[in-house]
């Protein structure tokens, strides 16, 4: 019989922010992958190093993390055929993945090479638009209103004619798009209103006006959070 | 010194989906107020029940459940008044909140009348469209994808048009709203590949396509999840 292929969300960074599901799969899952970059152990692992028993096999998904660039299809391939030969041996594999599995994650990557062939579990975590709400103690929505959630990788045009649609907003992975969002925010006369968020609930958390994050940057693990009505 | 105030998201229903952070918050603090319907415990306090040291002082914010009117005011208006009496005698009062409590949640409610007078500390929490995504084991969303989420109670002409502009979409909150969502999926061309979750994550949960929610009917707590892009 073959394992149970578990996609396991961590949260954003705080390691407290892990579900009991989580940790308990943590606890006694004989094997756990994560992607990685070239070097070092990726945030995912960082997040759930305190509740690892040990002695655990590791399947790491090496990988230049360039966020613009499409997912590395081989090192996915690589480290899906890993995963799988766990799988065949009976083995249960706990794939983690920061906030939550199927919101924007990598492990979707994983999924759409695996899924069919074995059990699949999700345990849902944290996303990090709720980190940021949380951090700012301020509500991303409420009653009737539409949220949506957009990477600031789309164009200028989508940006904008999503952002006025919606009433409330989040724009995620700020980075080097800064500049772009902003320009949006104030055709919409959002920009006022507008609250950054980087490495929510991490220790370097930080919180930022569109004037202190255009003077300092942001990281691409930040975001913008908008809503047209008052608070 | 006055008390700190906890908007405590406690997860979609199933209580191991609770934060390391939300049990260690529910075992020491000594009160605890959350929204229950005029008989019964209501939701939230039954998701902690288990983690609850017992001895705390609870404040029960009674309210008729009628998703048509608006958020009862009085309600909250006489639970914000015994929760601001709690916090000036120094005590810390955690608001359980389903879900998140930053997303369509009730702790607005409690926020509004209290901001600004006391500390303010968010746990945030697993959400329902994130707990429905990992009952179907499918990605609300990736890469570049806007995801949008929005309440069933919006008009179908809003729901159109943001289901037309968005890749992906979450309609919360279906209930007596079965059919205007469907009209509007179909017209859109996106009923083929819609899934129904009800009571995500719940001991009842139960996944359906639009026929059979159709034939069976939905509760309030049911959601429905589509994406343009291929599964």
């Amino acid at each position: 019989m073959s394992g149970t292929l578990y996609g396991l969300g961590v949260g954003p960074g705080d390691p407290e922010l892990l579900t009991l599901k989580a940790v308990r799969i943590l606890r006694t899952v004989p094997v756990i992958a994560y992607p990685a970059p070239l070097e070092g152990d990726g945030l995912a692992r960082r997040i759930v190093a305190a509740h690892l028993p040990g002695g655990q096999t590791e399947i790491v998904l090496r990988m230049a993390f360039d966020p613009t660039q499409p997912p590395p299809e081989a090192a996915y391939d690589r480290g899906a055929a890993e995963i799988a030969a766990q799988l065949d041996d009976g083995r249960d594999v706990a794939v983690l993945c920061e906030g939550d599995p199927l919101f924007f994650g990598s492990f979707a990557y994983v999924l759409e090479r695996l899924a069919g062939r074995y059990p699949v579990r999700v345990v849902p975590g944290i996303a990090s638009p709720m980190a940021c709400a949380a951090a700012l103690a301020r509500p991303l929505s409420a009653r009737d209103e539409r949220l949506v959630i957009v990477p600031a990788t789309r164009c200028e045009d989508d940006l904008a004619a999503t952002l006025a649609q919606c009433e409330a907003a989040v724009v995620m992975k700020l980075g080097r798009h800064l500049a772009k969002v902003r320009r949006v925010l104030e055709r919409l006369d959002l920009a006022a209103g507008a609250q950054i968020v980087a490495w929510a609930s991490h220790a370097e958390q930080k919180i930022m006006t569109l004037d202190e994050a255009e003077r300092d940057g942001v990281p691409y693990f930040s975001l913008v959070v908008t809503r047209r009505t008052s608070r």
